[in-house]
């Protein structure tokens, strides 16, 4: 007898050997009918954070695709049917459940295998795992699949599916699996049964119908489960990642437990793609990245640079009203000063490589802190000085490998809206405070109404890869903690994810698409003031150390930027808006009057764009539509006789004729509160 | 018989080896006793440009100091007993031409060798020339002099000009002037016969009483006539700047016609010393250059941060308001670009050495020109797009060398308010109107009301240095002329000034001690549109290349910042003070009602700082004036009773009581107008 603890903390005693199917059906055959994969864990382990540990099961089934010793974790999926051998906590998963969407997904890879098997029996298989949008099978064959073959493979699916093949687990001897696939011509199940198992192991296959497959499992219970799935695409990758070895077909695919589920995954497909800031950025003519210039460089085009000046600005008044002081360092300093702040020393890698003048070496900045220490250093500061807050719009350069660039997103410069605080040990929590609602602030001006917080400690097990004493962190875990606390927001700790040099909150906003962007910091340096020698004379007339805060809230502006494109879908509120009002004249006659609006648009200081080209007025206004301008105002006689414009709204259509003075009080009106909406 | 033309455009027939001494007294011996020296050109020669022939001539008297043969140009200098021995144009220089300070300065050089050799006759002399600021004279003598020595040459000094010895040239053979100075030991005078003269040559020498110096001349008739002088200071310098030789004493000194003369120098001298912008820079904490970091690099403190920020801020809304494009582009670019650009060939000295990455070569830009080029090729133009005006605070970096850099005058970054015009060749001449009115708004706004304006062409006689055809330059340089002219702003033309490129406007403000600062430029560009294959399509569907336009009309922030601080020698007006009021509670019992003012002038968006210390109220408002805070408003019981404030205004001293109000009223309109005073 076993003992197999349930959810609810019950435990019941059933024979070793004994199924989850069997406790689901024990419990209720509509339950037994609804699940499609069990959870276990050794019952009296514990796991220490149940979501990072599904996490790396999930990604290690993902990688290796079928079998992998490594991926025993304490905690594991497996399939229904399989007997418990053990005293376990037990889950079963429904289809409802985040981690039975990657087991029918790798299902559905078999699914496809024995579709493409039947349909080509001369293909020879690699691996076919789960991914994050779906799954895909490695396949060789010589002839590549047309779009013809891949329907037909499709078509087949939906056979294999209807036909309800139970998934059976099967295990041999490594022996026998190898001299199977061998004589079978399959050398790339050859390669991974040698590569993921050792000698006298018992190796796992699963079957479906004729077809079996080398496979670590769990899978749902039949093939009958895989109720919605598509073939997507088809990509070309030699096997190995070698180029001297067989092409493969790599073909796409992507399953769910329904149709609705699926239809929601192709529709949000489809949102992510028409927000791709790198497609709207060229589209609204944002921003360019230029192969001749370099990778990872960002050229912000008019458009995209009045947005940037309108968020600088705001920003940089904000700065100024909360006590921060704007200073401007220089992009390139001396070595020395490098190998002083230690970025030489532990930052070297992501840094420009020296350039050699005849008097020193110089490296482009990475950071803005030495040069904000060397401004607190200039001239001895007192604690009535303190808190000393410098703020400054830094360009910063840092390397990032060829090829990991991504848009705006993942660049080589950028522009942080960075501020070090300077301040006394009891000014720390009232200035911890005062970034959290600066960032709240910031995020809520650009309309994120969601954002996750994390705070990030050391890990008190590996005290020697970091800088600072115990009470050190101590006091500023705390203070950030206490801070959280008193503002009733909630967060999550992370042990062992803070920076070498001190702990440090982290805001996360969420996007439209419910996407988490990591953009606020705000964290502590115990490291810096230590390094400089940074000194204050306290109310007792002796030095003391300041305490040292980094702080940025776009994090970088043209990652912030990326995000809000992706955000708005290009349709910008009005105060970001770079032409906020698209004027159409009917025809020629009405140009000049046309003229006198945008006069007048202009003189409320409002962003106006006049087509006085000799086109259709549809043509004009579908032009205005694309670019996302926020209000088209058409002028025909009617208009031009009673001083009135008619509106076309962005997102709500014609709205009527309006009079001049009263759309322009309407326009100012949104700008002025940074509405989001129009 | 010689013929001698005056100034007036009469001609005298005199007899060859007639002085100008003789021809002045034949007109008046009022003249002739107020004359000091003469300027000859022989008849019938023209000179291009007088002031410059001037200049080069003073320039080549300076640095030989006695002899050169390289000096000889058409127009010179001679002393009035110079007997004329061809036909000449004459003119009779009087004490108050500006070339003959420089002459009397020469005299009073050889005045003082004169009193050093009486005093200390062991002394060997090396030269004497006049300088900008007055004259030194380079010797050789073991023992240094002491500042009671200095004291003993001045009052030397006093007796040789009592004296009142002649000035006489005196001609004889080289070979005995090196054979007497060679027995005299008079090392530096046989170098210097050797180096200027040459085998054969007669030299001149010149005497007063007993001393005799080798020397061109001219000089004032006599002694007497250095009426005004001072020996200022004594330098240290190797004899041939080589370190291995011996070590000479530089005593320098300065001379006027007179002694009003004379202390209206050094009182400017103190001015300048008073209004010097790294003195007040470090004074009122504006900015630093940190040599840990490198030379020529600058750190913008809290209150020079915010200086900097307002002169942007003012300077991007004129630029959006006048029609331009805020646009960013990177700080570092490919190597290729550059290339391209024609950086790589033609200023590469100027340039930061390469960073080799993993993938390519970037390189620091110097200039923002080929970021903007790349904005403007990334999509197709036409000329309905015309003008296409895009600005940019942009940050460049340009290699000086070691020891060349000067405070913010003169350093190797910066930050350009750079903008590129692309037009059609019909939108030149709007354009460039428009780019002097902008400037012209520029220096006004702040406080420049004097400027001279250099229009910079080509030497047609050495087209192959510049690009274009001669077509091209015409056009180019007509346009400017127009403009100018139509404006009616008197400018100079200055051939072969111009950049390879193309011609320019240059716009040089005078600051209010007179002196001249080059600051704004308006350029034209032959060479990048061709570079870079421009193009737009033009109303004739053809492609065309467009027009290119460079302008920056700070020129540099960093530099026009330097020159602001000596314009108003830290004085600033109220829209750019870093602190416009300063608070000074006469008691403690007065801090309250001083925070309730410090907050009514925070919301009426004026920059203030309350002195809460414990001190005399004196100490807090000498402080506040040494700061230059254009007010000080000092609170008692009387001005917390009646919510008024007691006003302490820069420069004008205490104006007595004045209800708050109306005293933000006066302080909003102040900073409002940008008015300079207060």
């Amino acid at each position: 007898m076993i003992k197999v603890q349930l959810p609810d903390g019950s435990v019941r005693e059933v024979t070793r050997g004994t199924t989850p199917y069997d406790i689901a059906m024990n419990i209720s055959p509509r339950l037994a009918a609804a699940v499609v994969v069990a959870r276990i864990r050794p019952l009296n382990t514990t796991v220490t954070s149940a979501e990072t540990a599904t996490d790396e099961a999930n990604e290690a089934q993902t990688e290796a695709g079928m079998y992998s010793s490594a991926a025993e974790t304490a905690e594991r999926l497996v399939d229904l049917s399989a007997p418990l051998s053990e005293d376990v906590a037990l889950e079963l998963l429904k289809e409802s459940d985040e981690a039975a969407l990657k087991v029918v997904r790798h299902s559905a890879a078999h699914v496809m295998a024995t579709a493409i098997l039947e349909l080509f029996p001369e293909t020879k298989l690699g691996h076919g795992p789960a991914t994050e949008q779906g799954f895909f099978y490695d396949v060789y064959r010589e002839a590549p699949f047309s779009e013809a073959d891949l329907a037909a493979i499709e078509a087949r699916m939906a056979e294999v599916v209807a036909r309800d093949e139970k998934f059976v687990r099967v295990e041999e001897s490594r022996d026998k699996g190898l001299t199977d696939y061998a004589a079978q011509g399959e050398f790339m199940k050859v390669y991974f049964i040698e590569k993921f198992t050792k000698l006298g192991d018992e190796i796992s296959l699963y079957k479906n119908g004729d077809f079996t497959d080398f496979c670590r499992g769990p899978h749902v219970p039949s093939t009958g489960r895989v109720k919605a799935f598509k073939v997507t695409s088809i990509a070309g990758a030699y096997w190995l990642g070698d180029e001297k070895n067989q092409q493969l077909q790599r073909v796409y695919g992507t399953a769910f437990f329904n149709t609705k589920d699926m239809e929601a995954h192709f529709k949000r497909l489809e949102e992510i793609k028409a927000r791709d800031h790198r497609v709207l950025g060229k589209q609204l003519d944002l921003f360019s990245i230029q192969e001749v210039a370099g990778a990872g460089l960002i050229f912000w085009h008019p458009k995209g640079g009045l947005i940037r000046k309108t968020m600088e600005d705001w920003m940089r008044e904000e700065c100024i009203r909360r006590g921060y002081d704007m200073v401007f360092t220089p992009h390139i300093m001396r070595r020395e000063l490098w190998k002083v702040s230690g970025h030489e020393g532990f930052y070297s890698q992501n840094m420009y490589p020296p350039m050699e003048l005849d008097d020193a070496e110089y490296r482009l900045k990475p950071m803005n802190c030495p040069g904000h220490i060397l401004i607190y250093k200039n001239s001895p500061k007192s604690y009535r000085d303190l808190p000393q807050r410098y703020a400054e719009l830094g360009n910063v350069y840092r390397y990032e490998r060829s090829g990991t660039m991504h848009g705006l997103l993942r660049v080589r410069g950028f522009t942080q809206d960075d501020a070090h605080i300077f301040c006394t040990p009891e000014q720390i929590e009232s200035e911890i405070a005062a970034c959290v609602e600066f960032a709240d602030e910031v995020l809520k001006a650009f309309g994120f109404a969601e954002f996750k917080v994390e705070l990030s400690t050391w890990d008190p097990k590996d005290q020697k890869s970091y800088v600072g004493s115990p009470e050190h962190w101590e006091t500023a875990v705390g203070s950030l903690k206490k801070v959280l606390d008193a503002k009733g927001i909630p967060y999550r700790v992370i042990p062992g994810e803070a920076a070498f040099y001190g702990p440090k909150i982290d805001i996360k906003l969420v996007d439209v698409l419910g996407r988490l962007w990591q953009l606020s910091t705000v964290q502590f340096d115990f490291n810096l003031p230590q390094r400089f020698e940074l000194e204050y004379t306290g109310e007792d007339g002796e030095k003391h150390r300041p305490v040292m805060v980094h702080r940025a809230l776009f994090g970088s502006v043209e990652r912030f930027f990326g995000v809000l494109i992706e955000h708005y879908a290009g349709a910008f509120p009005m105060w970001l808006a770079p032409v906020q009002v698209g004027l159409v004249p009917i025809s020629e006659k009405h140009l000049d009057y046309a003229k006198s609006v945008k006069a007048k648009l202009e003189a409320a200081g409002l962003r106006v764009e006049l087509d006085a080209r000799n086109e259709k007025m549809n043509a004009k206004i579908r032009e205005f539509t694309l670019q996302k301008v926020p209000f088209v105002l058409v002028m025909g006689d009617k208009e031009s006789a009673a001083e009135a414009v008619s509106v076309r709204t962005r997102g709500k259509g014609d709205e009527g004729s309006v009079g001049l003075a009263e759309f322009i009080g309407r326009a100012k009106t949104l700008v002025d509160s940074r509405a989001m909406a129009l």
